[in-house]
């Protein structure tokens, strides 16, 4: 079973809810990797008798720390439309809410499409670029092989200051696993904190809310397999204790996947 | 009194909610104007003695049609942390909910800061641009003085598809309003849908889900006033019955205030 399997697996509970639990294969620096925490949320979602559809939005503010450990889960349909469906999932532990999301679902129809944002360019193959060092990183960055183009992880902290944040890479996860939407979901969330590229230095992060939108359907998904995506990030601004971060997850041949947006705290 | 003040207007409700009411002078097409929406669910939380700090980020998932009329809302701080607060708000008509929001608020403190987006670049002055008429348009979009320097809503729907849907313009509240964070809010759902920019059809669409990141304290909107913003809007991509669209707002003097993003159900 992949780890990541195991990650997003919820067992049901008597009152309608369900139980996750973390895991040590997707640890971060404090807590668990906050694509994981999507993902299941998600996930609850997907594996609900009263699904509708497939995911379009999703949004989830990371309210509190999440302890290593079991969660509860609770996924309500709040709105079911005839071709949309809205949804409320709430993450508990022992002191209280650790995750709030939402859930838009939809059942989509054949109509006129078209990208008009550019995939990364200049992407040499994945192949030809060398794969990121995981050493003393979090579990988690060990659980995608990521190779950078451009933006890569700073190999030390050195304080040197960059004159923007902006990433472009290949990346999947590691062993590579067949491309779902919880697995999407989670990788939007992969796209390390910007401040950590732009300053080269080490200070307390987290993200507060992130907020994801799936541009393809599970043939899509099917259609990428578990072949490299191409990633890219960038940070709109940095001001008084938050910043924002934008990207976007490209299919390997250059179909737009989802787009993902995020604020994030820090301190300095 | 301003028509704004008014469709933010709250009445409590001895359950601790409060009423609001849909304003013809926020109407659109089909229902009242989604930025007003979210301005009086913004404003029952910055109006609620629970409070803590101002709002860093606010997502509202439009959950179902809201019928003219009034509406309850009820906000409540699901966790307040030291320095951040998460709310989860919910408005709702006689069959259910209606709109679905959540908002974090934080308490700000002065850290390193940079901006790395850019400002929209080749800029007329406001007053050199003409007023984008407004007749024969949904009453909301004659409470704003919007000033096109790129990508204006058509003239008229004549089908001639675009090479993209981006946008720059001038624009602020009308009357002229000092700007707070509910206005703020509101403006940035002022986008008009991209895919009226780039098609000149006239399509069926609606808000699915919007979420703003705010960068302004309550000391920049201050100094902003009542001047004419900056904005700047584009698509992502249109996709079976979605498309999702990215937009900027900035002071009349280039600080970035809001970034915004959202994603919107379209027909064809």
């Amino acid at each position: 079973m992949h780890e990541f399997d195991q990650v997003i697996a919820l067992t049901p509970t008597p009152d309608g809810g369900c139980l996750a639990h973390t895991s040590a294969a997707y640890a971060n620096m404090i807590g668990p990797f906050g694509g994981a925490t999507c993902a299941v949320l998600l996930n609850a979602v997907l594996q609900h008798p009263d699904r509708l559809g497939d995911p379009v939005a999703f949004t989830l503010n990371f309210t509190a720390p999440v302890a290593d450990g079991p969660f509860r889960i609770s996924a309500r349909a709040a709105r079911t439309n005839r071709s949309t469906q809205h949804w409320v999932i709430e993450a508990s532990q022992d002191d209280g809410v650790v995750a709030l999301a939402t859930a838009v679902l939809a059942l989509r129809r054949p109509t006129w499409s078209d990208t008009e944002a550019r995939a990364p360019q200049d992407m040499p193959a994945p192949d030809s670029l060398p794969r990121m060092g995981t050493q003393q990183r979090p579990a988690w960055v060990q659980r995608y092989d990521m190779r950078f183009a451009e933006g890569e992880f700073p190999q030390a902290f050195d304080g040197q200051e960059q004159i923007h944040s902006q990433s472009r890479l290949w990346l999947r996860d590691d062993p590579p696993r067949p491309l779902d939407f919880p697995a999407l979901l989670a990788i939007s969330d992969s796209f390390f904190p910007r401040i950590f590229i732009r300053r080269r230095r080490l200070s307390p992060i987290g993200t507060v809310s992130i907020t994801t939108y799936f541009h393809a359907d599970a043939q899509a998904l099917a259609a990428q397999g578990d072949r490299f995506l191409m990633g890219s990030a960038r940070a709109h601004k940095f001001h008084n204790g938050f910043f924002d971060q934008s990207g976007e997850l490209w299919s390997h041949d250059g179909q737009l996947l989802a787009t993902t947006h995020q604020t994030v705290y820090f301190k300095d």
